[in-house]
């Protein structure tokens, strides 16, 4: 049994934020105090460390449900098949549809059953549900779908991950200028040409656990009933460092290929230092250096959209939309993802 | 391979609100004009058809993660496991952390992870995730986890249902009074006594995919940005009478289990005359009337708390807490829920 990806699609929200859109912000500090420093200076270190110089908001008629419906017509064409044999549509998530100006997010019904809906798709036995596990969603909803396939219990499945953060941060706190909008899609299928050749997932629950939490706004006259994606950056650095590495050696370990044999890593785009501090630590283990070109980026234009950077990375890479990178058939490659959990996982997969 | 469960545990939130304390509601009509009759009528209708007398709510202090967590607690303590020996928590609500008197759910983290750190597990291997499906959500939580054991890539799982709907409804609309707060909790292993025979889940996502939506209060002075649970009642009733029997005669049909070896039915608590019309269609496909006492219910006492309302009865059933209805090695039970998706599932299991 072969469990492979038969098709991919993303979608690309059209509103471009350039950093230079953030300079006449209030930026505060956690107490509500101003920074000393200038706005041009948090921006320009915001840059040298996180690699984001633009990302991508969508426009305030398209939920995050309706980005993901988009990503996933577009798979289901690459992939050719005909959507009424899918047996599963699972949409990662972490806050629902969410309105611009509006604090609530909508998960009734579900987003997957939404994508289904604008899909039109009839087979009632094409079961929709949404999983949220953090960042590394999309990656989780694959380890389910080849959960499902390999019991017996579907053949094909579309596996999204859609978010649209614009709409939970707090525009007062600095960190708010790495998330932005998207989504990205996948079909996995029984008898793929490639091949899903190990897993791993973990979730530290201990320390960790609100790492990645919702929390107030860091002005004191704002509106006290709202919470927006806040985050103990430091703290998700080291955690991410020490183990993520670690994580995707065991998956490399299980999937029996030697690390020479990798050809592309797609990690979770989310701070270039932090993704290339785990990339050198995951080759120091094998007391080698990282080679020059294993890690697509999409970050400097695409800011950090959660569950959809992967699947949106992998997209832009398998149809020549990224320069310098390319994937061919046989390829090792390695999927990595972390986030609020805070979970870990990753996929070694042969394309 | 034998999946089944062998532990149960549910928590009943401690605030008992009866039908009396609706009297002085000002329920409105979907066009926000009063009603010709007084509360007392609507409310006996509304206990005639939906069997409620009273309904449970939690405590502000405690939110859908807590009590999630106390059902496990309880499960765990049933089953007789060490809690490090999970290889899942899957964690089905459909609203997240709901806060009395504030409109923003809250899942970051996920309500599996809040669980996993109130239970103070260690194991990173143990991965916690949330599911949305409605309120068939527990149940489909328990397919899942049945998938990751037949394919091996589990043991044990531990499968929540928690919802605070007393949160999220609008005092307004007299559907309202249906809805609960409540949790229930399992643990599905390998080689237990009881066993999975068969499941069956559909999504119904073409006109039927609003039947349940969030909405806006039918106050027209009430803050127009706030959301609730919206239903269009016949609409719902009609379809779960039309399509509940079918899926729940096609599971029958898989397992292999004739239709006179049926001792139980545990069905989603929604609605004690809808139930009743399910199981009684259910019955007529094979010509018959419905055995007395094949349907235990908890609906006059505890209303109707979504996800919960399964783990929790057969929890009660299980330990005898209901009086009349008791289960027993051997017996052949099926679970069957319905509800915003629209989504169905059903499982038939040998006890």
């Amino acid at each position: 049994m072969k469990i492979g990806i038969t098709g991919t699609g993303s979608y690309i929200p059209s509103v471009v934020t350039k950093n230079e859109d953030f300079l006449e912000h209030d930026f505060l500090g956690t107490d509500g105090s101003s920074f000393e420093v200038e706005n041009a200076v948090i921006i320009e270190k915001f840059k040298s460390i996180t690699g984001i110089a633009e990302r991508r908001y969508a426009k305030p008629e398209l939920k995050t449900s309706d980005l993901g419906y988009l990503a996933a017509e577009k798979a289901l064409e690459n992939s050719g098949i005909d959507k009424e044999e899918l047996d599963y549509i699972i949409f990662a998530h972490n806050f629902g549809d969410l309105t611009v100006g509006k604090s609530q997010g909508d998960t009734l019904p579900s987003l997957a059953t939404r994508v289904k809906h604008l899909l039109q798709i009839k087979n009632p036995k094409c079961v929709a549900y949404d999983t949220i596990f953090g960042c590394p969603g999309w990656i989780e909803g694959v380890i389910q779908a080849s959960a499902y396939i390999k019991s017996g219990m579907a053949k094909k499945c579309l596996v999204i991950g859609g978010e649209t953060l614009s709409r939970v941060i707090d525009e007062h706190d600095r960190d708010s200028m790495i998330y932005s909008d998207g989504a990205g899609a996948a079909i996995i299928e029984n008898n793929a040409s490639g091949e899903i050749l190990s897993h791993t997932s973990v979730t530290h629950a201990n320390g960790e656990a609100y790492f990645l939490f919702f929390d107030k706004t860091y002005n004191e006259e704002g509106c006290s009933d709202t919470r927006y994606i806040k985050m103990h950056g430091r703290k998700i650095y080291e955690f991410a460092c020490t183990h993520v590495p670690k994580a995707m050696a065991d998956c490399l370990e299980d999937s029996g290929v030697s690390i020479e044999d990798v050809k592309k890593i797609f990690i979770h785009q989310a701070n270039e230092k932090m993704d290339e501090a785990i990339i050198k630590r995951f080759y120091r283990i094998y007391g080698k250096e990282a080679p020059k070109d294993i890690m697509p980026m999409s970050i400097h234009k695409l800011g950090n959209s959660s569950v959809a950077t992967i699947p949106t990375l992998f997209d832009l890479v398998r149809k020549g939309d990224l320069e310098e990178h390319e994937v061919h058939k046989g390829d090792v490659v390695i999927f990595a993802s972390v986030g609020a959990g805070m979970n870990i996982n990753a996929i070694v997969y042969r394309y």
